[in-house]
């Protein structure tokens, strides 16, 4: 049992064109207690007001890729930071050009900020680690679309390993040795004996992971970064009738998003994306379900515990 | 009785940091079924949405000045237009720096648009014509805030006058100066008597004014352009014990809108753009009414059909 959070939460699941109630892409990720803002449509503030989630506890921002739908509520955010007097570094992980983005439009409305933005240009796109904390390592992944785009993998590291106390004393293991079995070393006794790890150690947690794909085509390179993860969002903009009008503009039918959860034998895949023609969703679950049977329909304020 | 319609909606009432579920500021106007757009804070896609307005009916957007709480909803709005395959014009007013800005954003985000925007630079903000039609003159207003900023006065032309035939007939007036005496001249008839238009039209109508005053210090030289309005929208971002925190922020005060209403000689006063420190709004209502007693609290949604 892995005891930290790790939690999803949508704050929007329309495509381009809101409709529907639906707002543009923005989800929260908390991974022990450590919030995550991934993309940032228009409207995220609101939708973080409305989900009870306290923006400042979000130091860290995924953009996937510059269209509106996915960075139009940054300067809003930006700016509410600053008028709450916000002191702490706010790190902004997006392809190129968002900081000249950015700092063009504050510098006609906001005047200077009194935080730090860090900026972080993704430039490698092929499952590059581009933040890494002592619970996560986030890698960037090769989206297809018409633009420069990454999804974002989120793994979990492995806790320390937990010792088997009963085996150690059976062994009669001495302490000086404790820390090398905690950090998954075999270990060399003074007698030359060699004990492996797996046998000083309880049975090991497994890595929680999470995968953020959206915007993109139907991209079979994804698949070998998606093996066995444990939740995947692929957006789902369209049913399959419009795989050539997914195709042209650079998306994904919900058929192919379940091709991709299958391939990759994720335990879970979770939609989103919608295209604004679609009223009811309940066609875009039946299509991936044909495919892939454990698949989530995303919706605004969903909330998904991810489990390993 | 004016016949065509003149009312205002209200959909973002919020200062720069939007809290209680107030929205930054954005209102609509229709006048004789145009309707105009008076800034366009984060959210202004929504809300028009969320109340029913089609904004493929928008075609001319005033926009008071560049702080994001009024302008942050533009890039959203103008990407839904091109998604929707607007053909027509859009028109934006605002003071210099708004195409830049505007162009810039897109230029990242959005790729061409498949319409045009023409944009209006306000540079004049002393009751300068911006916008004219058959129904309506829109004026600059010099606000008085941190960055140039222009309000806006909405006066409805006079309808044409009605004839009124029974002293017509009377005075056995021909048809030939039917139309001099509607368009107002007085008239000359052919034994060279003179006859006032006055007694060859029937009452006429008064017109009607609408002003919006966001965001402004208390500024007293608003007041002869406001005279004898029939609706005045006045910012009032804080209470009155906070005056010197509203004149070094380039806002007013409770009070001090209601002082210029007074002096004005309004028919009525909206209040807005509320600071996010004041959860119920009672008390700014309260301080209008004590100098102005006809005051209305602006919220969210509210509509107010505006009376001669």
């Amino acid at each position: 049992m892995n005891t930290g959070k790790f939690e999803l939460q949508l704050l929007g699941c329309s495509a381009a064109l809101p409709a529907f109630n639906r707002l543009p892409s923005a989800q929260v990720l908390n991974i022990h207690e450590k919030l995550f803002l991934i993309d940032c449509g228009e409207g995220t503030q609101f939708q973080l007001k409305k989900y009870g989630i306290r923006k400042s506890r979000i130091d860290h921002i995924f953009i996937s890729h510059l269209h509106g739908d996915h960075v139009f509520g940054l300067p809003g955010l930006i700016t509410s930071y600053n008028l709450m007097d916000r002191k702490e570094d706010l790190n902004i992980y997006a392809p190129q050009g968002i900081e000249e983005m950015i700092t063009q439009i504050l510098s006609f409305s906001s005047g200077e900020l009194h935080y730090k933005i860090c900026f972080h240009n993704i430039t490698d796109f092929q499952g590059k680690i581009i933040f890494e904390d002592e619970h996560v390592k986030v890698k960037s992944l090769p989206l297809n679309h018409k633009i420069p785009t990454s999804g974002f993998l989120f793994e979990e590291k492995l806790a320390r390993r937990k010792l088997n106390l009963q085996a150690i004393n059976e062994l009669g293991i001495s302490k000086e040795y404790w820390k090398q079995i905690e950090e998954g070393f075999d270990i060399s006794l003074s007698d030359h004996s060699k004990i492996s790890n797996s046998q000083l150690v309880l049975d090991q947690q497994k890595t929680r992971k999470y995968a953020y794909c959206s915007d993109t085509r139907y991209e079979l390179s994804l698949i070998p970064y998606l093996k066995n993860i444990s939740l995947l969002y692929h957006e789902t903009t369209y049913l399959d009738e419009l795989s050539l009008k997914a195709q042209d503009n650079g998306h994904s039918t919900a058929i192919q998003a379940a091709k991709i959860a299958l391939a990759a034998n994720v335990k879970t895949l979770l939609t989103g994306h919608y295209s604004s023609r679609y009223e009811k969703l309940d066609p875009i679950l039946k299509e991936c379900q044909s495919i892939f049977e454990n698949t989530i329909l995303g919706t605004e304020g969903l909330i998904i515990k991810v489990d390993s």
